[in-house]
């Protein structure tokens, strides 16, 4: 991958090293303006289609939020019943109508593969924001600047990086994506944790072995591991067979402060690709983490946005236009607080 | 209370006297925007999270419309069923990532109790616009304003009203806070006319009496009352526990124009929070009421936007920067017209 | 019709040719805005109110991308269970109030006669975007200026045109309406092709005779004819008495490439309002048509944009400071693609 101005962003595979590093330093400069210390108004006048098919209120808002902070607006659409999709249209034809009313569309769909064949009708560029099982690169992204970040405050890189996933390795696409991800970078050391029925799939397994890096597969947390990175993850309910397959594995990986202290080193960074489930059954990471400093699930989704604002960014090939239209900002703001 | 900049707006128990005429002083420079006989941006760059878990159309855009006229961007979100809410994320977790997506949030919610619980999540201020049975202040906010503006075409102040509530006393949340919010002010006379079922819930009755007011309470309109207000609700049907139950009070309290001129005076003041249900079996306010000048129901919900533009300002501390942002509105506008 | 300014857009019933032609005179000079070669913020503060109380996401985007492309902001909402309406509102109190929330107002209903009902509490103008099996005067006009710039291509006027229709001549709402306009211009030419029992109804026939066009009414498709546009409608389920109904018809006028050529000429252009049912057992327009440069079925809903945005300016009144606002596009845009 080389250029991105004009291109759509459907998997991580599209994705080598140098790319990666590229949105992440545009990424960087977008902080100003998440944190509302500056406003830009380099998108004043163009439209982004925020195409949900299937809901998402978080990934929905995080795009739109995204585009409004470069100055952008948002044209919006949620579920799908309504759609024209039910009367029989291809996607193909929704996408060249709805791509004459946009500049730029981030699309989540619940069938694996539809946002790469809405791509094909689309006359602007398309973002994957989920198509089902399959693919969810910005969160893959997101949680690798979230490592990139965590990582620098320790001065270190993501190179020699011991990450810990854990729960359900199968169905959980983030760990997926992001595994594919690291597999770029150096020396990655991947500790697995799940039960087997729920271990991650072999193409993955295949990809970071190739890539040369270690790995350690268990059913366990056992002992304390110098895990760099805690990635925990949700039990998929929706993607399992049935629910009562669903609760076998509910509530068996869950961690709090005390299971933390056991098995992971005081400054061992905790992710999780939210939501959480916080009933007593599930209970995958305890509120008592709440205090715990190393908790990084909500610089994830802040990280989000910045992530979000790149790739709108580099698409639309105006990421070194951004700080031309720069303003001061008048109203209150905390947003620095996270 | 004294500082708005920063903090939540979540019950009208946060309200003195002279909050409440700072709100409104502030409300009164909201209109040649409102009426768009001028545009600010004092807000350009700013983002609502508009999130109504619980729809409300109408509460909604007036959230929206008032952000959008103080130059803002709006996300929005409506409904629960696709929330994260259902995956079992705390409402701490909700507040704490789409905090992280916005300037201010104005929330409804059916739960009691939701708003304020959510607020301890968030980054960034939270305006209740409603928590199922509990608060809607915004609402008592807007009813207080168009009394206060009413008056002043008559020369007179709120202290030493005469308003009288009729209808469903018991489950209608406006006349509960509207009472507590004019309990702040002097010599009000209360007339609280409703079936014995359906009385105002005694807290609210003890507030006012022990502020001192004069209160009757009454079943039945009778003779030719000299109330300054008449406060007309709607039968609260979804919170009663049965259909049934509520069918027994509906149409109980019809007001037409032939009722209005034998009960009230040539001036009164006709109010009602909206929706009225104008189906003959419940016929709250009759149509013919339209042409009655002192029906006041639409510069009401007219009157939201300014009080709602207040809140928005003074919570993100821009009041009197808002003029400085001043632009020429150019095109066809009969904003004035109500 | 000889002012727009203030006035609703309700019916094509009220536009003489004249009117039509400075809609598409304005419509004309909106085309660098909509293909992002420059950017225009005349109505920077203005509020559309997207209301679509029967949902349907392409002309609710269509609506609101063209608002956004002027400048202005949009607030929307989305179906009606959730509104007022269930709770017993009047068309008219819901107009009152919601047009106290916008400059403008967008609406879609399913009862005929609703949009009208609507406008008369409305206070700002309200432009009809489908009232049921009524109108939808927005799609009539998008549709005409599609046959004048494909006759422009030509070298032609609409003046002359000879128009075949195909399919649900009955409940297809465009062809109504399409009819209605074309009668107003010279010598047209009609061949109306349908099953008897989805034939044009005659209150339509007669307006076309009456004007003094040429009319030929027949059930199948036959010999080669020198129509200029092909107009293939969609079988309008929704609005027959039954699936089963609906059934017999569906398919019954495929249209593909070869059945194309034998039938039509060379530079016949394509249209069709839009979703085409791509599944196999109706399929009116073959996607093998995709690639004959005379499917104007997407340069059909990229107008639709244009012809909204006149709209807009026109009863708005600032059709003659569009380009007084201008500013530059900085983003990456293949906008000019179709």
């Amino acid at each position: 991958m080389t250029a991105f101005t004009g291109n759509h962003i459907l998997s991580v595979d599209q994705f080598d090293r140098e790319a990666i590093e590229k949105v992440f330093e545009v990424a960087a400069t977008m902080q100003p303006y998440a944190r509302r210390q500056k406003r830009t108004t380099v998108l004043d006048g163009a439209i982004l289609g925020n195409l949900f098919f299937e809901p998402s209120t978080r990934t929905r808002v995080s795009f739109g939020t995204a585009f409004n902070l470069l100055g952008g607006e948002v044209r919006e659409t949620t579920g799908m019943s309504s759609s024209a999709l039910a009367k029989g249209e291809s996607l193909y034809d929704t996408a060249r109508v709805l791509s004459g009313y946009s500049d730029i569309i981030a699309m989540r769909h619940p069938a694996a593969g539809s946002v790469a064949e809405f791509a094909q009708g689309s006359r602007v560029p398309v973002i994957n924001g989920g198509d089902g099982a399959n693919e969810h690169p910005t969160q893959a992204l997101l949680d690798l600047y979230t490592i990139q970040r965590e990582r620098e405050y320790q001065g270190k890189g993501i190179d020699g990086l011991h990450i810990a996933m854990i729960g359900d390795l199968r169905y959980g696409r983030t760990v997926h994506s992001l595994s594919r991800l690291l597999s770029l970078f150096k020396n990655i050391r991947f500790t697995l944790i799940s039960p087997k029925e729920l271990a991650m799939p072999s193409p993955i397994i295949d990809a970071i072995e190739n890539a040369g890096h270690q790995l350690t597969i268990t059913e366990q947390l056992e002992g304390n591991m110098d895990a760099d990175i805690c990635y925990q993850t949700r039990i998929q309910e929706e993607r399992f067979p049935s629910q009562d397959e669903a609760n076998k594995y509910r509530g068996k990986f869950r961690l709090n402060q005390s299971i933390y202290t056991r098995h992971f080193q005081s400054n061992t960074v905790i992710m999780h690709p939210l939501p959480r489930d916080s009933r007593a059954e599930a209970n995958e990471l305890d509120n008592d983490l709440n205090l715990n400093p190393n908790l990084a699930i909500f610089r994830q989704t802040d990280n989000g946005v910045l992530v979000r604002m790149a790739l709108f960014a580099l698409t639309l090939g105006i990421e070194d236009k951004v700080a031309h239209y720069e303003r001061d900002v008048v109203w209150f703001s905390n947003k620095s607080s996270e």
